[in-house]
Order: C-alpha cells, then sequence, then structure tokens
C-alpha cells in the first residue's frame, strides 16, 4: 500500500513517456506474415524493472506478443553459458555489419557471419545450443528465456507456422552457411527451432525483466535466480551494443547509449548495466526495422533518467570517502570515542565504501598519503567497513603501499572485519572505536 | 615524497604490464614514410591519469611520437563543442563502416564518408572547424589538443612533409567527398591542415591526460581547465566504442570494453568515463593497423582493472545507503542524540550519497516506503548530507512520492543544506541531531 | 573413303592441339561431389562441328560427363522460345556480374538476378520455363538438348542425385530469389528439376553439336531440325559473349573473342556465329572455375582458325563483285554474246551474290554508280545470279536509287530468277546472255 | 552527280531514323560543367561510314562537340600500339565492373582499374602513352585522334578548363591509383592530358570516320592511311563489346550487338567489324549516361541493317561456292573450251573467292572431297582465281589433303596466280581456259 505510492509515481513517469510517444504515427506494422500484419498500430507498452527488482509499466505492457530478433541476445547467452565465447566467437563474428537484420554478411573466407544479432548469426547461434536433438534444443531455449522472464513463456503456433512457411530468406542463410562450412547439422532442424524460438510469447514487461538480469550481472533480481554468469552478460552486452540496432547501432549509442536490440513484431530491450532493464512494444516500425515509439520514448528515457553509458560522471556515489574526520557521524565518532581535537592529535582518516577496485584502491592510498606528514612518523586508519569486497588488482596495490608506508615509519590501522584481506603487522581492528582508541596510542 | 610511494606502486603495476606485453614481437612498424619507418619497435610505453588527475606511466612514456589517427577524436570533440551535433552529423556519419581506416566509405546517396574516426569523416571533420583561414584553423586545432594535453604540442614538420608528400589516397577522399558535395572549400587547404593535425607530436602521457579529459566529461583533471562540454565528451565517446578501431572495433568492445582510438604512429587513448584515461605508444602494428603490444595490455588492463563498460556491478558504490540506523555511526549519533532504541521508536531513516539521478532516486523513495508502516502514521528521515547534485528527474519523482506520502498522513524530514530542492511542509533539517530531535518528537 | 581423308585431315589438327594442351597439369578436378572427384585428370578430347554438320573431333571427345553449367545456354535458349525475350529478361538480367559462378547477384531492388549464366539466373531461368508440372518441365529440357544434341540424352543418377544432397548453395539461392519475389512457386521443385538438368550427360562431340546449332541459326546442321527460331540464337550467344565466362568473361573476349560457356566437370562451348560449334571436355579447372586445357586450346584455336569475333576483313568473301566485265568468265560470256570491246559498247556490270543487306545493297548501288557516266544516259546491268536472299532494308534502298538513276535517263537490267524483287520497267532479263543482249540494244 | 544519287538515298535512311528518334525527350544535358549544359536537346545527328570509306550523314551531324569518354577507345588504341596488349593489360584490367562511368573499381589487391572505358582505366591507359612531357604527350594523342578522324582536330579550350577546375572525381581516382600503385608518375600532369583529351572536339560524322577506321581494321577507310595495327583494333573491340556502356552493357550487346562507346556530351561510336562505323551526336542522356535518341537509333539501325554480330547467316557471301560446273558462266567457259558434256568428261570444279581461312579451307577440301569417285582415280579443279589471301591454317589443311589425294591417284589441277601457296605436282594453272586443257587431258 505505502510502496503502491512509489509505484504510482514511477509509472506515471513512463505513461508520461507513452502519451507523449504514442502520437507517433510514423512507420508501418510487418506485413511479411499475416499475424504480425494484425498487431495493432496503436499500441504502445512500456516496463522498467531496476536491478532491485522493482517492476514498473505503462501502456500495454502487458500485451503478448512474439519475440522474434529480440531473443537473439538471450539464445547468445545461453550458447556462450554452454560453451563459452572462444568456442561461440570462433563461429559467428562480432562486428557490426552495416547491413540490415536479414543482410547475408557472411565473411567471404570463412563464411561465419558478422555477429549474432543478424538473422544468419542468430541461426548459427541457435545451431550451437547443444542439444541431443531439435526438439531438446528449443526446449532448453524456451525454458532459458522463461528464466530470464522469470516465468513460463509459450509458442505462437500460428506465427511459428506462418515464419516457416514464408521464411524464405532465412532458409536461404542456413543453407548459405551450411555451404560455407559455418553452419553444422541439418539446416531445417535448426531452421524450425528458429522459427519456433522467434514466435515465443512475451510482453513488455517480460523484457523489461529479460533485460533487468543482463544489467544485474544474469541473476533475475525479481526471482532472485542465477540465469548466465556474470562473464557472459559483459559479453552479450558489449555485442549489442555495437551489433544491437543493426545499420543503425551507431546512431543509436550515440543518442541513446545503452546496449539494446529491437525486433520485427515491435519488442525492444534495452539495458543499463547495473542498474535497469526496459522492455517495450511498439509494432510500428521505422525503415531500419526498429519500432518507431520505442526508439524515440528511449531516448528520451536515456536523456532525463542520465542513463548514457558515455555520460558522466559515473552513476554511483564516489568509492572513497576523502574528508576523513570532516564528516559528521565519522567525526563525532571520533569525538565521542575521547579522540582529541587538536591537529597533532588526529590521525589520517580514509574511509572507502562499496567494492573496491583497482581504481577505487588507487584512490583510497592516494588519500592515504596526502594526509600523511612528509617528515616524521606518521598515523592513520584506514576505515573499510562499508567495504563490500576487495578485488585481487586492488589488494595488491594496497598491500605495496602499506609495506613502503610502514617502512617507512608510519603506522596504519585498518577498520573492517575478517573478510577484508588485510594484515599488516596485526593492525586489523574491531570497529571504529578500537581504531580511534589505537589511533589515540602514542607512537 | 609520500605520495612517492603510490606513484611507485601504480607504475609498477604498469611497468609489470609493460614488462609482460614488451615480449610481443609480432606486427611491423609503418613504413609508408620514412620517419615513421624510423620508429624503435622495441618501444613501448603505457601511462594512466586518473579522473582525479593523478598520473603514472611505464616504458617509453615520455617518447614523442606523431599523434596522426588519435587526434580524430579530439578534434571530432572541437568541431562539436562550434558546431553541435547535429550540424557535425549532418555531414559526417556514426556508423562503423566495418572497413580499414583509409576505407572510402561514403554514403552512395549523400557522399557523406561513415564515421569520423576513418580518414575520410575525419577529413571532413577538420574541415567542419570553423576558421577564417586554414592557418587559423590549424591553430585551433593544436590549442585544442593542447588544452586536452594540458601543455603546449608543437608539429613534427618532416613528418608533416613526409604525409603531404605521399597522402594520396588522402587527397582522393577529399576531392571524392568534394565531388559528392559532402566536403565543403579547398581540399588542398583542408589536406594540408589534416596533414599537419595528423603530425602533432605526442607522449604516451600526453595521451592519458587527453584521455583523462574525455573520462572526466571535459574538464581536465591535471590543469582542471573545461576544455569542452560534458555532452561533447558523450558523443565523443560513443563514437569512438563503436567506430574507434576500424574494422575490429566489435572485437575490441568485446574484450577490452572501453572507447578507444589507435592510430598508425602506434599510439593509443583509451577511456573509462568517469574514472582514468590511458595513453600507449607501441609502433609495431597488427594487420588491422592497431599497435600489437597496446592492444593485449589494455585487454589485461581492462580485466585486472575491472574496466569493461559493461561489467558489473558497476564501479561506484551503491547510492542509497539501506540500513538505516543499522550503520555504525549513524547508530551511535542516533543514540549520542538522545534517540530511544525500542522498535517504535525508531524513525525509518535512509541515507543518500553522490549524484541523485531517477534510477537513484527510485531507490530512495522504494527504500523509504519499505520502511513506513503499512497502517497507521510513519515518520522518516531523508538523509542528503553526502548528496551532492539531484537531476530534475530525480526530484520530480521524489516530490510526487512525498506529496502522496504526506497526504497519507507518514511525516518525512530531511537533512541536508540548501541546495536540496525539497521544501516539504519546511521540513528541511539544518543537521543530523536537528533530524534526530525531530524525529523524537510526537508525531 | 575419300571423305576419310578431309576427315582424318581436321582431326589431325585437332589432334595436335589436344596433343599440345594436354600437357597442361595445372589446376585440380572438382571434387564437392564424389562422382566428379573421380574424373580423369588426364582426360581432354575437342571437337568441331561446322554449319554445314561437318564433325571433326580429337582425344576424349566420346567419353560421357555431366552437362552442368554448360547447359543454362540451352535452357535459356529454349525459356526464350516459348516467353520471348520481354517476359525472360524482366526476370533475370542481362548484365555481368563479375563475380563468381555461384554469387548471389540479385539486383538489391527487385531481386532479379545478375545475368542467366549465373547459377541464381539458371536456375530463375530453369523456373520459367513453362510446363505443368516439375516433370514436365525436365522432360522439356532434356528433349530440348536433345535436339540441340541431335541424340536422345540421359541422365547421370549418381551426380543428380550427390547435387541435390549437397547443393546448399544453390538451394539458398533458389530460397533468396523467392523471397525477393524473383522465383515463382516451389523452390524444392525448381531445384530437383536444375540438379537434374545440370547432370545430364555429354560428350564433347555432343557439345560442339549443340554449339553449331547455335552457330547456324538455330538449325541443328547435323539433323537438319529447326530447333529455335534464330532471333533466340542471337539472343543467346550475345549473353554468353558478355556472361558466359564468369569473372573472366571480359579476358575470354578480348583473347579468343567467341561467346562461350563452361561447367565445373570440365565441359566447355563456344561458337563462331555462321561458321562452327566447338566443344570441350578437360576436367581440370582453374581458379575461376574454367577448364584449363580447354581455356588454352580455344585460344590458340581462335587465332589460329581466325575464329574472333571482330576480326577484320570478316571471314565471307565480299558481296559484290566489283570489276564488272573485268572478270574472266563474265566478260568471256560478254564477248561470246556478241558484245562489242569498244569502252562505249560496254554497258556497266555489277553483280552480287550471296544474302543482300543494306550494307551490301549500298556496296552495290554505289558501285554501280561509279559506272554510270556523269554525262548522258548510261546503261548497266546488275547481276544478281548469285543472290540468295533480299532483305527489305535492301530492296529499299536499291528501289530508290533505281527511280532515281532511271529518271535521270539511265537504263538499269537485272539478271536474277524472279524472286529478285525489282521489277523496274520490266526490265528484270531471263539470263546473263538475255541480260547482254538487252545491253546492247540501242538506248 | 550520279554518285549523289545514292548518297541522297543513303542519307535519306539516316534522316528518316533521325527524325523517328529526334521525338525522343527524355534524358537530360550533363549540367556539371557550364560548357556542356549550355548543349542544345533539340540536337540529335547520325553519320555512318562504310569500310569503303563512304561518308553519310543526318541531322546535326557537323556540329562540333567535345568527344570526353568517346576517347577512351582510341586512347586504348594508341596505347596497345605502342606498347602492346601483354603490358597494357598488365596496369588496366579487361573486366566489365558492372559500374557506373565514373565508379571507382580498383582491384582491391593490384589497384589496378577494372577496365579502359571507365574514367579510372582512361586515366591509367593515358598516363601508359610514352611520352617525354605531359605536352609531347598529349601533342600524340591529338595527332592519332586526328588521324582516326581523317582530319586535324583541335580542344575547346572552356570546356578543358571547366573540367580541370571540377574534376574532383578524376582528380581523385588519378591519386587512389597513385596510392595503389597502380599509376606511375605526377597525377596532375596525367589529369591535365586527360582533361584536354576529353575536351577534344569533333563532329559525329568524325566520329563514323573514327569508327569506321575500327572496323576496317586500324586503316582509314576514307584516307587509307593505316592508324593502328589490326590486331590493335581486335582488342580494342573486344574491350568495347564487354566495357563500353558501363553498367549497360550486357543490355547494349544483346539489344544492339556492337562494340559501342559513348561520353557525357553526348557522342557515340559504335562498330561493325569489317563493314561499317556508326557516329552520333545526341546531348540528352539517360539516367546510365548514354545518349537517349542515339542508344535507341542504333537498336533500330542494326535491327535494320542486320549489323548484330551474333547473326547468322554472317554477311558477306559464302567462301565457297560448291556447284562447280553448274555455274552458268565456268560452264559456259568449260564448253567454250571444249569440255566435254558426258558425265565422265567432267572433272569436279569448285571455286573459292575471299579470304581462304581454315574454315574456309575445310569447307573447300570437303567440297572436293564429295564430288571425286570413291572407285577409281578422278580429277578435279581448285578454282582459286577469286581468292585474294590464304592463311597459314587454311594452307596447311589443304595440302595435308592434296598430299593425301594424289597419293590416292586423283590429279588435282589449280586456277589461280603465282601468289596462291600451293604447287603440288606442278598443278598451278594460269587460267580457267588452261585448267579446262588439264582437266580434259587423260589421266
Amino acid at each position: 500500500m505505502v510502496k503502491r505510492v512509489v509505484f504510482d509515481a514511477v509509472n506515471a513517469v513512463l505513461a508520461n513517456l507513452c502519451r507523449e510517444f504514442r502520437e507517433l504515427n510514423s512507420g508501418h506494422v510487418a506485413t511479411y506474415i499475416p499475424p504480425l500484419a494484425r498487431a495493432d498500430p496503436a499500441d504502445f507498452g512500456m516496463a522498467l524493472t531496476s536491478a532491485d527488482g522493482h517492476r514498473y509499466q505503462a501502456g500495454e505492457a502487458d500485451k503478448p506478443f512474439t519475440i522474434q530478433s529480440v531473443s537473439k541476445p538471450f539464445v547468445l547467452a545461453l550458447a556462450l553459458t554452454e560453451l563459452g565465447a572462444d568456442e561461440v566467437f570462433r563461429r559467428v563474428g562480432v562486428e557490426p555489419s552495416g547491413e540490415r537484420f536479414n543482410a547475408i554478411s557472411l565473411d567471404p573466407e570463412t563464411g561465419r557471419p558478422a555477429n549474432p544479432m543478424i538473422n544468419a548469426g542468430a541461426i548459427a547461434t541457435t545451431a550451437l545450443v547443444p542439444a541431443a536433438s531439435a526438439e531438446q534444443r528449443f526446449t532448453r531455449i524456451l525454458e532459458t528465456l522463461g528464466r530470464f522472464a522469470g516465468r513460463s513463456l509459450d509458442v505462437d503456433d500460428e506465427v511459428y507456422r506462418a515464419e516457416a512457411a514464408t521464411g524464405d530468406r532465412n532458409i536461404a542463410l542456413a543453407h548459405l552457411m551450411r555451404a560455407a562450412g559455418s553452419l553444422a547439422g541439418d539446416p531445417s532442424g535448426v531452421l524450425d527451432v528458429y522459427f519456433r524460438q522467434c514466435a515465443i510469447r512475451v510482453t513488455a514487461l517480460d523484457l523489461s525483466v529479460m533485460a533487468a538480469t543482463l544489467a544485474n550481472g544474469g541473476v533475475n533480481p525479481v526471482t532472485g535466480a542465477r540465469v548466465v554468469p556474470e562473464p557472459v552478460t559483459v559479453q552479450v552486452l558489449a555485442v549489442m551494443a555495437t551489433c544491437g540496432m543493426y545499420d543503425g547501432s551507431g546512431d543509436w549509442l550515440l543518442r541513446v547509449g545503452l546496449p539494446a536490440k529491437s525486433g520485427v513484431s515491435g519488442g525492444l530491450v534495452a539495458v543499463r548495466p547495473g542498474r535497469s532493464g526496459v522492455g517495450c512494444y511498439s509494432p510500428l516500425l521505422d525503415a531500419a526495422g526498429n519500432p518507431v515509439r520505442a526508439v524515440a520514448a528511449l531516448a528520451e528515457l536515456s536523456r532525463e533518467f542520465g542513463l548514457h553509458l558515455m555520460h558522466n560522471p559515473p552513476s554511483g556515489a564516489p568509492t572513497i570517502i576523502r574528508p576523513g574526520l570532516s564528516d559528521g557521524p565519522d567525526e563525532a565518532a571520533w569525538r565521542q570515542a575521547g579522540g582529541g581535537t587538536a591537529p597533532g592529535d588526529l590521525p589520517a582518516w580514509v574511509a572507502a565504501q562499496g567494492e573496491l577496485d583497482f581504481t577505487a584502491a588507487e584512490q583510497l592510498v592516494y588519500a592515504l598519503a596526502e594526509r600523511l606528514p612528509e617528515v616524521g612518523r606518521g598515523r592513520a586508519v584506514i576505515d573499510l567497513v562499508r567495504v563490500t569486497a576487495v578485488d585481487a588488482a586492488a589488494e595488491g596495490l594496497v598491500r605495496v603501499v602499506l609495506d613502503r608506508l610502514t617502512a617507512m615509519g608510519h603506522r596504519i590501522g585498518f577498520v573492517g572485519d575478517a573478510a577484508v584481506p588485510f594484515s599488516v603487522e596485526g593492525t586489523l581492528l574491531a570497529s571504529r572505536s578500537a581504531a580511534v582508541e589505537w589511533a589515540r596510542l602514542p607512537s
């Protein structure tokens, strides 16, 4: 009930976007098969799922449609999980083709399709999913997409049959790849799986959860289940960033700045790594085959919400809290603990928070060094209470610097739990209060 | 002296990378003009400048060489600053060409070069820089690159003359563009500026500062001077991400995950938005024209330092500090201020830090809503002491939610300075202590 | 027996060529299906059939092999006969693609394949052959190729099945064309016909008769049966001239100067319009897929036999015999008939032979005019005894000139049979003797 | 005066074509330089020069215009004459590019332009003309084109200067070729010659004489001067046939069937080897850059005059006159000479005329063999009185057959002059009468 207030407020923001961009009436509904041609051109739905798993939506966000090409990044994620990047990218390239979705784009030397976001590469990717049979392969794909969405998905049989009946260009691509040696096995079996994969039924809300799972390092933020490993999401998002929007990928990255993928039925996913996933449904397509309203609304959403990947400063608070004791509560704690206030009394106090990687570690030791006296022996406390993880590069750097500083006679104490991997000279202190005590000791 | 310890430690990390990858001896030095052919194939220098302006380096990071194609993103930044994105990208595209650096890649309809990172697009970009004369145009470019680097730069006249004498392909591109209507003015004047621009002398250390300026939103972190506006850096980095490494841009973004640009003399810049810029010098080039050692070392650096753009969770600490009063110093402050410890006594206490955008605002109000009672009237403190900025979308969302919650009878107080744009019911409180006082008042 | 002498002599010339070029051992036998891979690389057969139907041969000219792409011009001839050039070339282009035999080469706008000599265009051409069923379509093709060859042909079932099993690229082309709207009907039915068409079994001798039928205006010179109309042979030969040898068509026309077509099993036909057809069998193929020995031997044959289309003067005797009465037998006849020998006594006497078209008619009337006196009334005889046909343009020109000359007072008589379409002033004379009598009459 | 009748009649045929096709008003005048834009769109001139040197014309056939791309085949002829085909075609390809006149079309491996009929290849061809200076190179080109035309030509300086000022695309092509290593020397010098070459002033009548010189084996049929060797004309015409009409070359060869070349100012040449050359002037151009009226009129001219290269039977009378003594004058001569008329009395009598090549020789010996008795010894006369030349292949075949027949006991006599290279058993007879005498001798 109280949370409802938040949902209403955020949904209202999306609803405003929906209202604004629903007025775009350019473009046309895909007509190459009758079930797609029957889509309602007035439809426009948007949904956003945060990396915390909060789901927001507006417009026709619950209306089911077939996923089509938006399935590509998720099947790629499955293939990468099963086979690893080396094997997958040995068979499918990662370069933008500068061409349309159904471009042939096979490497003249190797027959390798340009990337997994165009049809040829997606068919080759589907063929890579390990399975004992076509039936089993499709089952794995359907289940994986379901885990991304956080619910069981099914297939629109009418669309599947229509695609299979008219899929000449995709049939051609599969045979061209087998001729070129870049597709193993029986083209018709693979194509059948591919046509069914494209006919899986989703909603814009589903897509937003699927996108949020990529944003969240492979863990579905709604169900809490890990779907794919974190490195796989990095790879999938990188491929989406350069190849996801066909021959408009450069313009999309310039204007929207998010990895994304669109489909011919009007679906679109966009991902802000670490923060959120967006799903749209907008059956009117522009000349490049991208959904008109979704593209326009995403550009606005990215601008308004500061989602552009190249935006600076990056979202997230600074890892290093520099001011040491000038920060209210800490200073209060210090004083409370009986720390003196004369300049000489104060140790340097440098705190960090969040994940400590090399960049943050550099900031930390730099801030530390700035606070130690050039002459004589100084004392400093490194406050890691709010640090959640320390990676190897960060650990290495901090150790080296601490060894050198202690060799110079400086005394450095730590506050943090046992997980913090520093134990220089037994200076790991149990709490901030203990640190204050320690810092007050005569050097 | 003390800081020296930090510099030594970080430099040592770079030195290790240099040592490891200096052993790569594949590739070849560019030989199309004699001054480039004389480059020492043994050279390898790396430098990293943080968004704080700390400069680290190893190997031949101080050795001067000509900037060549690495000039392209910086001249693009100048053109974007002067003319705006609409005008620039009306003349030069932003799509990866999937082709080599000297590809022709002009749009068959418009004659527009594919993007500003290939030679054709770079020449067109140079031509866009407003100036009364070729001389003045070059002066502006030289000064701008100098501001990016934080020092005065000069031109290697021998290289300039050699390029001008053998630049048939670039001459051809300029004339093709004029024929196609995509280059205004006299091709030979523009080419002369372009050849001089490519012959500007830099070091790997300079490149790292230039890259860090892009990382830092356009403010040179060493000199503190603003060189270009922040939106321009977003645009330049987006173009670098899809087009910067020629026909290997997709693979680069997959493996390294950073906007980058390489040049034929062995220079390379890579940028982690908001965090750091890297510069390399490595004259041995691979078949794609990228510096062999720099490419390999950057991949390792990105992996080790967690720089990949698609990496999740993102660097930076979480903006929202959820635990409320469970956090040591705050709880201490609370108790110290006389706050009771019985459950009923405690107001909800939600703190944020850093920049507050929509995503963070959503997290904030969601966390707030979670802590308010479903039944009855609750009290909550929103602690914005560490918040440095609030954007419009965030402000809008918070306002809407607060209006609703207060209408439901909940009482919400703020802690933060006057810059915080919330003044709901005069509840802006002067300090955390004041907030504690306020929170203890009977509702 | 006596003719044997001629056959032996001409065969010996071919045998010399065979011996000379059999020593070429570069290239490789096609290996994409096992039955082709088993071809004997030592084989080389040549055959030449003249437009008179004389057949000459050397080497393995009687060894059967599958016709493969050499079927393309003959199936094109069938389609042109049935549908006419407008309909066929609306569906299949006639421009060289500058690409390999299996290139995709579909027009990006219309989906029309570049020309009927590449696989895509040949499949589309096969699909154009009107038939109630695939079976009937193939029967028509088999019978037509048999009429070109002058004997019943059959299919190599093993090759047919192997092609059908591995024909991924052709399957792809058919589906691409259906997707692009340039192939009507069921791709698999058309492909089955196409694979069978390619597996029709022929010998080099057969190919020479087939080529000679094209050379002979569509009438098989051995059987005397008309296979296709003359205009169809003009169209087929024109397409072969620009597109028959894939991406080496320009070089072939430069060096050999004959419309030709090669196939992957080692077959090759070359045609000298009006004179002869050549068939070769040479399974070693060069990089462009053309039979090594056949290409080299044809270049030599063309040079030695003066077959190059651009050769000048053209083969064939001059149509106009200018010297009038200076020619032995005619002068003897004149004298014999009592014609005087004083200059004034002699009428102008201009003879023609063969087919009289506009160019020949111009030569005839020009020669006539040269022999008439500028002053006074002259007499002339036009001797058409050896003329076999007169086309409309020629007839028109001669009539106009004769009307003008007789109006000027000159008297012109004709010799020739009643088929000669000139009857100006009742001057058609029954014989040369009658002409002499007529010419002697006082004017 | 009398010849005037012929000129009037043929000119009237051309005038009818001019009148018919002048009504075509589609297309547009080239406008890229002002002097071309001033061309009168109403103009249409045609001229035809026969291989005998008779010149016919209609419409604006005497109106001067700049030759533009129609210069290409003639400069190619000059380069081939000076350097030979191997050297020229090592530098410039001969494959149709399937692209427009100003396409880049350089081989990605070698930098070699696709063919000499597109601008790149033409510039490279101009650069190949040996000369000590640019001035001398242009002088040689101007003089050679003058010899082709049969008169001194000059340059339109205004057009030359305009082309030089706006020739960005050609400047680009020259620099691209130098960059690719396919153009030696200074691009600007070569371009200056090329721009002047394109600005040479001609009329449609000039073009028809130039074309007729190619038709006539390199001898100008009007002046009688040899301009280039016969093999060079074969090479030039072969290149024109596949590449002369840009990306419409296949369609042109299909419909018109003649080697041809068009230019942007409205000029067009078409050549029927051995027979005639046509020149047109028609400044309205179609989308492919070909002159609208000239293209349509040539198609009609080719159809009406039977000029299509693939037309069968070929123009020219049959070389072999088979009927032997059934032919009036010969039979009369035979009787007159006292030859008996009983079947046994008659020797076989086979006559040939014109040039005797291998095909004709085969017909001759085949006809001979048909007339010799299978049993016993026969007699035959080979009448070569009207034969003008015998090539080596023909000579070889006749010799071999005669040796065999005489060895079988047959007696073969010849009639012809001493140039006939047969002297088998001293049977060369001085005249037909002598042959009759010889034939009557008892065997």
